[in-house]
């Protein structure tokens, strides 16, 4: 799966109320938003934050949880689907002709209703639903007098590492916490991915602490993109997401980084940096699988 | 093994010249210093940086390497060794009677006296020589107008994960360019280690790009405490080391950092600080084996 450069877009997305109507037409407008770039950047690769059609939290998920629909041989039928979500997603990546990774909405088992999971589905800009990423591994975090937050109270986890081959290159999806867990990007890179892409909603504890630090971590260790897209900040709501959307490039450098607003940045995935990264710190040919185990195999 | 709370040393070693005996006679006296601790600290374990005895540069390894001497039952004897490093620094150990990371050497193979290694040898508090690492992953770089620099011209790498079993806990060892590989810190951590010691040499041009970057990020993936200890920097030398010796929690925060001059910086290494973060953020019980394979299995 040969790399072209390409830009990507991360929407930091605000105003996420309670009325998922509302959510969705306002995800929508800045989907199209994003799409058309800004001058300098017209980003062929869209990502929205985790829980974009919700507010962040267990008393929500299963209100808002929607049955992503049918799947026949491994193509998910978006006109077969119910929800509302997926044919917003679904539209808006056909409309303005990216790949788009539909942050995360919950999603309702399809089959067992009290089945719910933190779920990213991912579109082809013909809009077509390529893949899904169910995330992984919940938050469940205690940190007394600081955040206490715990998904497995009504989440089931996902089973299945994700990865989407697009014309511009091989993507790997994972969702928040998952970031945490070295192991996805480890493979993703392995077995060639350009960027790990992480809609991610990190808190005023943990963003300071952990945000960036992880973020520049797996870059550096795998030699890829790293994007983190995070909703903007609203001290409102119950949950207070860090912002600070950002991508980093495959040297562990920042190359843009929202603050906590309601934001669009971008940047360029460049294959040539990818390469050089490789070439001068050549860590990609000199792992010792004779040592230790290789992950990815 | 379990881990008590004690007080760590790393000596960011000034001073290196050209004479082996006079860097042993350094050396010698900054554990000494080390050891005796600063009224806040008094170190059970001090570490001293890669490569103490010699100037770096693959031209000197050839001439500064040493034999480390008898290996009986997986017990070296350094009562046969013709090493004066080892001598001095089993006789340091016992003096000061520390545990002691001793740096790394350069180290001629017992049987091949055209094999070469850059190896720690780590020391008891009664001065016996309790285990070494030689180097894993060898320090090849080539960033062109920055920093060349190609160990494996002379050297060979180590095959050989190392854990040292101590009456305050399990560490785990490596050195400078092994940190660019995840995979020994999980191994490290998940079987036990309290803490990654990592003598190492990052020089002007790695050091600011990723330096801290890997010490935190290997200490908040494993919630392990990490310690990377540096020389100081000569700019009269062949090679500018960062310096910047740190101990890192396991949060990943920087607990101590010396600035680039020779410094002795302590920290306590706390087992309770390794619980509380592992059950505020408990990613240690929540890894998906299931998913990907564990490395350390």
């Amino acid at each position: 799966m040969a790399t072209q450069a390409f830009d990507l877009a991360l929407i930091q997305l605000g105003n996420v109320s309670g009325s998922k109507e509302h959510n969705l037409q306002h995800a929508r407008e800045m989907v199209v938003k994003a799409a058309a770039g800004d001058g300098n950047f017209k980003p062929r690769v869209v990502v929205l934050p985790e829980c974009f059609n919700s507010p962040y939290g267990v008393k929500y998920f299963p209100e808002y949880a929607e049955k992503i629909g049918f799947q026949n041989d491994q193509q998910y039928d978006v006109e077969k689907s119910q929800s509302d979500s997926i044919k917003m997603l679904s539209s808006v990546a056909k409309e303005t002709g990216v790949w788009l990774v539909g942050g995360s909405i919950p999603e309702r088992d399809v089959s067992d209703n009290s089945v719910l999971y933190n779920t990213s589905t991912i579109y082809s800009p013909e809009g077509k639903l390529v893949g899904i990423h169910r995330k992984v591994h919940l938050f469940d975090i205690d940190i007394p007098g600081k955040i206490t937050f715990q998904e497995s109270k009504v989440l089931t986890g996902g089973s299945q590492i994700t990865q989407i081959d697009t014309d511009v290159g091989r993507l790997g999806v994972a969702i928040c916490y998952d970031v945490r867990f070295p192991e996805l990007a480890m493979i993703a890179a392995r077995q060639g991915c350009a960027a790990m892409i992480y809609p991610g909603a990190f808190n005023l504890t943990t963003g300071p602490l952990h945000w960036e630090l992880l973020a520049r971590g797996r870059a550096v260790d795998n030699q890829i993109y790293v994007a983190m897209c995070s909703p903007a900040r609203d001290t409102s709501a119950d949950y207070h997401a860090w912002g600070h959307s950002m991508i980093v490039d495959p040297l562990g450098k920042v190359v843009t980084e929202a603050d906590e607003a309601e934001r669009i940045v971008y940047a360029r995935i460049d294959p040539e940096a990818i390469k050089e990264a490789r070439k001068n710190i050549p860590v990609t040919i000199q792992r010792r699988f004779d040592v230790y185990p290789d992950v990815s195999a």
